[in-house]
């Protein structure tokens, strides 16, 4: 891959006409936005540009956007990040032209790209990339880039939010961004299923190593007697996480296919969990790791992730009474 | 009160001496960031000052900072974030020289004052005093104004928050405040009691008027048993207003006097939530407003905070099946 200044990916822009803007799949609000935002601002230089998935980016507006396109059918494809192939959105499996992400592991699959992993949100590359391109940021700009960069900072509680992150989610701001509104409805609303999800998690909490481990388990019957969806499920993986105390948490789920599924948490000024997921296969980062137990029982799941705990940190793993 | 410009209370600050800092009452993260920032920065050029309690504003170290004076004692007292004598914190009652407030209800209590209501936090008016006044900001007043900052905005979530307190916060990181761990402790920990109170509320969450509305109670002998202290209550009040759907939302508490506590919150696009506890004596902003129901039980509350959603808004208040 040709790796490109910001000056050099305008100046692409710029040459090439007719694109498909690439999201990864199981789009999250800083694909979503940043895609919405280079879409737009492309039309907005008279370009032709459509998004690769009827996308919406707006929480105040859901209906058809009508930007629905077969993305061989255009001859530039940009892809906005999108880490590796293995996500790009199906059924594409073409070429790409153009790459634009904040992922350190970026592959390198496209011709060309700009990857900068200082940035939390790929939207803040997408905002830095309309400023040296002069496209002025309406009020649809503003949006989608404050959903991006909101999204990807936890609304800037979690570690990565940067300086240029509150900068960015401030300019937005005043560029007439729907703040208020995409606030709620992004980290503040809940569904039925969800409160009865953390009713159920609040109840079966389990803690060890006088309170410094806690574990929260969840059999496939109580998913779909509580009817959680995959989006209620956003975000538990923090759920035994955020009790007063606890060093190291673990989210147990039974996955359709028998496995068991383990999200850790960490605080990662004094432990590594992905040393402790490496243990089982897994991996990850010091504070969010994961590994999958194939053809493991919740508990016996559980037995596995408490033993890497105990042999990675030395910490006493017997149950709290 | 003379109302003085930033130039004029930097003025005041150089021209006097040997100071005590109020915070208010109950402090909160606004008030004790505010005053411990205005301490050390007097104490870096040259001056005596004191705080009125013995605050800790860091989550880092709880010790005791060994500040703890008789604000009597002194002879020029500064109010920080105190919008009214009622909140003086015990048992001062003395006169104010000077008063430093973000409050638009302000009620003039100081003999001078800077109130500027368009700062979401005091602590951001703190901020530009020290530009004004030339103060360098270390890591102590960083992390002492993003306390500040963050927490009256519910870390940059509500609606008060603004580009500027956006701007402050990413200056505060630049100058090293500890925002990783800040923001962990503030905004992510909960105490076991609060898990268990969580778990109740889901419980016991009752809808109505098609899901517009959502109503929790607490009586005080599940308060009680559940263990819970006033630090765990901290926006319980928002509970039932985060249910998707929910227009309005009420959370009732019985008192240790008998008395129904209802805390309103409100869609402000739809409906101001200050007009509908106004029937039954209270008052508050449009999206969070509040009522005391003397002697009322909490069914009876129900009944009256029904009856003036019905009034107010015209809504239906029939409980959903």
């Amino acid at each position: 891959m040709k790796h490109l200044t910001l000056n050099e990916v305008a100046e692409f822009l710029r040459s090439h006409d007719d694109y498909t803007i690439l999201t990864h799949c199981r789009p999250d609000g800083d694909t979503v936005g940043s895609a919405a935002a280079l879409c737009h601002a492309l039309r907005c230089i008279g370009k032709q540009a459509y998004l690769s998935e009827n996308l919406d980016f707006r929480p105040t507006q859901r209906k058809n956007r009508g930007d629905l396109i077969d993305p061989t059918l255009h001859s530039t494809v940009i892809a906005v990040d999108l880490a590796a192939p293995g996500l790009f959105p199906p059924p594409f499996s073409g070429h790409v032209d153009l790459c634009i992400d904040h992922h350190g592991t970026n592959s390198e699959y496209a011709d060309a790209g700009y990857v900068n992993s200082d940035y939390a949100a790929c939207g803040e590359i997408i905002y830095e990339l309309l400023k040296v391109m002069e496209i002025p940021v309406d009020k649809y700009l503003a949006d989608a880039i404050y959903l991006a960069v909101s999204t990807d900072t936890g609304c800037f509680k979690y570690s990565n939010t940067s300086p240029n992150s509150l900068r960015c989610a401030a300019d937005m701001m005043e560029f007439g961004a729907d703040t208020v509104y995409m606030n709620r409805v992004l980290f503040n609303e809940k569904s039925r299923a969800r409160i009865a999800l953390d009713v159920y998690l609040g109840q079966n909490i389990r803690f060890f190593g006088g309170g410094r481990i806690a574990i929260c388990t969840l059999p496939l019957c109580e998913k779909q007697r509580l009817g959680v969806n995959e989006d209620d499920m956003d975000s538990i993986a923090s759920f035994p996480r955020k009790v007063e105390g606890v060093q190291i948490s673990a989210m147990l789920r039974e996955l359709d296919n028998g496995d068991c599924k383990i999200s850790l948490r960490a605080e990662s000024r004094l432990w590594d969990g992905s040393k402790i997921c490496a243990q089982l296969g897994g991996g990850g980062h010091p504070s969010a790791s994961g590994a999958t137990v194939a053809g493991a029982t919740l508990e016996e799941g559980c037995a596995a992730i408490l033993g890497a705990i105990a042999s990675v940190t030395g910490l006493s793993v017997e149950e709290d009474v």
